[in-house]
């Protein structure tokens, strides 16, 4: 019996990504398709199609998932619980917060918005890094009387950041990141997104609240599950962000001061290393490769690497020892907004939680 | 009487930039143009024709200049020395070293190349920055036993840095720099240059031996002369170089660990007053505002700021304290990489050695 | 005394390149700008501010032009006609018909919309080519009562096209117009334009309406104005228009049949000579090329000829006979759809207006 | 027993594509790579690493297949073709008319260079659409005395337009067709291709030779083959070709002249029709649908159909009833230029030969 599942939000982009990411899932089967009240009682094909011209608004590539076609929206405050045992939110968020809180005083709900990233009693989980603060879920169902809970993936940026500072904090004792991103425009979603006249030839070097969530995540997602509460990682993040003409992929230059001694191969050793006994190996949605180290200097690329194992893989290249620190390394990573940052890396971690018997 | 000046490399697209900066200049008059062998003899139109298609090879907004036009391109092994003034070189770098030194040993030569730019008693000047480094140029004649003398401008990665650093150097005390710029295509030259299919939807995070550059000038323009030599500046920096689709111009994200507090408008004022105060006011190529600080966080923007004061305004935005550090800033800088990082910052500085007497 | 002009919509993308295209005008004075109620009673400057983040929302390159910095905006129904000599209107299309149709009982009003376009005592201008058809107005004034007039641009699109042809048509008789227009984003405005997830690394091949604007235009301005109504001209126009990552300027692929030989160095000479006798010459807002024709197969190109001449010349390429009719021309064009194809037309078409002693 | 099959110019961009479209091919097997003397004795992986950097210099997407990466490239004139059943020629025009030569004396070779298109006993084939040509390879066998033969592709822009023209003709009696091209910047190869900073933001509306390449070749594909030698089609093409910043696949806008009546939907019927009794179907390369006909008047679009089944789908759009002929039709069509115009295209060709016997 696989797992019923919930789609919140399945009519706009991201909801799009879960309905692509779910396809024929070993272990999940999607039942409830909700969205705004304007899609409710509509076949999905029909709900996505512009009234005006008839088109389908598809914004994943490839074609609506056969299985999704026919099946009928509900309104989201229509959607019967009772018969669910998993949902996945991608709802934006400014109704986030409420309509999270509903659902989670009866199911688990994973959600891609900020509503809940910030509560005490609220891990932000990736999985394969800080697998053990699932149990942080305990405490906040106890805490708010939920038979669910609410589990937020973190901002699309601090994803890849964390992912690949993991091995370095832990092995090397990363305690200052300075980092510069280089992001896809796929990152500010598509109504109205971002318009062609400002990013086409051009830069824009400001995204607004995005360098404090990647601060303060990155803290979060490194920090140690203690006595029902997370204490922060000692680590100081300061970051610029910045939106490029790029689809897809979010490109990371990063600095990173540790305090132990970084020899080049040694962390190339230990990256790849964490990459090999990472703890997702085996789940349905993980990636042949966590994380990958390029020899080439002129890699990662957004427009190559986003292709390599579905988005799911983490990669990084440009690495070496950085002099300026007494001991430190700098690199550029990538890392799939769209994929493991967003979508695919919620059903990766539904996997977890589904291994653990948390849902 | 205006100073006579050669270009060499005439017929390149830096060369190109040269005849459009010097149009119809109050100091300087373009007296001889030279280029390879195969465009000697030819009028300076026919030289920048394709000879299969019969296009116009000219790589610069606008037209060409009507005083070039006509004039005949000489070889340059003929150009006549002795009939000049002042040479500006926009030879490749392979072949610039052989070619600046016949030349320098009769003329004062300005350079875009790097042939000369680590030798001991050669300044690389910044106007406006590191201006009274140019003694070193009596040094280097002595020495050299030239009546001329070689001097090379900075990479044009470098040129946006060290005028932004320099207020902070003077002030603050910046002690670490870290930065990594996002740099236009038409920063890699025309032959071939950067492919489309490289850099369309994409970003190549390595330019080769570009960093190198950039942390070995950056604390040479800011260092200090003495007793005929430069003492490099204290200045540790650390940088990666990015390829980005920008057309013109280089956006660097910069990180400043300083000795000093840094309160924020203390900052900004010392930066702008700088600029007020700068030493290349009045010349003829100076920019209304050597540097600029913007309020609005969504600049600068290359495709916005390469137009400002035609490309002369070093511009800054996004400057924050930065909290990682016991004291620091971070901003986001743009530097026209055609303009004051490359033939016309070359005409300014021709024109502040004028001025000095220099030539 | 220069002539009083109001501008309806001032605070838009279009609003904003009148305000460039009439600063120090030597016959018209900007005297009242006009916006909806919510930037009424407001600086200018204070007007285009967005008012959450402090951004001055200049959509033009260069600074919003002195004059207007400190100008109080009005309301669009508190204008006060009896101060005005002539208005431009650059307000978006649903609201225009009845917004310019109040202007018109008082003052004469050029528009960039399309409200008015394919009325039967409403002729489509472009100065230069159908300049005769402005006696219509009379007719109009007559018919509706009105003491001012409206007066319609083009669609962007049609406008080089018309401007190409009217030589071809006269001198060849034009009979059959084939077009595939590749548009810039620009031409889909701003509020909120195209998508950059829409247009990047790729085509849109449909703008809703646009072609069977293109279509009735075309005929409509190349039409004879008799007894009090113009008739269209006898060619038949079919076209496809697509949108395509370039920032502005409209390229058009253009196959023409006619009913006279078409000997390519003669079609060039009367595309020259009409463009050198063009009734525009002596306007201030008038090209010093109001026509050329380039030799360079390469040509025209949007980056660099959208530059000539301020966009205000149409320029033509690839010239050759076409073998499939039996008479016939293939060419591509490009017209600037900021400049020729909208504000700036407009007021070379009140320069005409004015000379004619119109307003 | 697999056919065994031979890649020349193996290196290449389009040696690549082939090394990917024959990887796990139920009917050939890759066993000989060959390319440049450079090449020779090299493993494939070592022979396109840059020596410089160490890089691998793969132009497709993912990874280098297997099977290739340990295979010893020869040197093109070490080739041993009595091992060979078949030859895949990816040769660079220049070279290709003496090499293919060569080769075609011992075995069959199927080509993408342009090399042999013209000639009198050359079939240029398109499987699918002129397949019945093939028998004029027997022709050519006997004329030149060889035991091989070449088939050369089409140019990849005649591709889609033969391909789309093919129903329109039979049914229609299609007489006259005018096409506009917005060509991907990956047809123009890449050494050194297109640069980024000739098309970025911009179009180059010329294309050397590709015109006429596109007006001979379509005649000649939809010709008929008579006592040994091909009847051109009595069709007639204009056309005008650009290239536009699109990483892949060629969109052409079409109008089409018939001698019959052209209801829409017995269009649309005819062209499905088509695609359904193609006779490529069951083909290991043939795609699931070989012509597509799009409602939504927003497609084809080059970032979404490049995708659809692996580029081997020739897509039509805004299909409308053209009412300046007396019968006619328009639409835009998109084609893969890299995959059915090219490489993939090539193995399907084989794959047709194949069941014919022919190989």
């Amino acid at each position: 019996m696989k797992k019923r599942v919930g789609i919140l939000g399945a009519t706009g982009a991201v909801g799009q990504e879960f309905l692509v990411s779910l396809e024929n899932h070993p272990w999940f089967e999607v039942t409830q398709l909700a969205a705004s009240e304007r899609s409710a009682g509509k076949k999905y094909l029909d709900a996505i199609r512009d009234p005006a011209s008839g088109i389908i608004k598809w914004q994943v590539g490839g074609d609506v998932p056969e299985y999704a076609q026919g099946m009928t929206v509900v309104s989201t405050d229509k959607v019967n619980t009772s018969e669910l045992d998993l949902v996945f939110s991608a709802v934006e968020s400014d109704a986030a917060r409420e309509i999270e809180t509903k659902f989670a005083k009866d199911v688990p709900v994973i959600s891609t918005s900020s509503a809940y990233r910030y509560e005490e009693d609220v891990p932000i989980l990736i999985p394969g890094i800080n697998d053990d603060h699932v149990e942080l879920v305990e405490v906040q169902k106890k805490n708010r009387n939920w038979k669910g809970f609410v589990l937020p993936l973190p901002n699309c940026t601090t994803t890849g950041l964390a992912i690949t500072i993991k091995p370095l904090y832990d092995n090397f004792g990363a305690k200052r990141v300075i980092m510069t991103s280089m992001q896809a425009i796929s990152g500010a979603g598509r109504s109205p997104g971002v318009s062609a006249l400002d990013v086409t030839d051009n830069i824009i070097p400001f995204i607004p609240k995005e360098e404090n969530k990647v601060r303060i995540e990155t803290a979060k997602i490194l920090g140690k599950l203690k006595d029902g509460k997370i204490e922060p990682a000692n680590i100081k993040v300061s970051c610029t962000c910045t939106r490029v003409p790029v689809i897809d992929g979010h490109t990371e230059s990063v600095f990173v001061e540790t305090s132990k001694p970084t020899r080049l191969d040694d962390v190339k050793h230990k990256i790849e290393e964490y990459s090999d006994h990472v703890s997702t190996q085996g789940l349905p949605s993980a990636p042949k490769d966590y994380l990958v180290v390029h020899q080439d200097p002129t890699r990662p690329q957004p427009r190559i690497d986003r292709q390599i194992n579905d988005g799911m893989t983490t990669s990084i290249g440009r690495l070496e020892e950085d002099t300026i620190f007494d001991n430190g390394v700098k690199y550029v990573l990538f890392s799939h907004n769209k994929k493991m940052g967003s979508a695919k890396g919620a059903v990766l971690l539904a996997e977890m939680l589904y291994k653990k018997g948390k849902i």
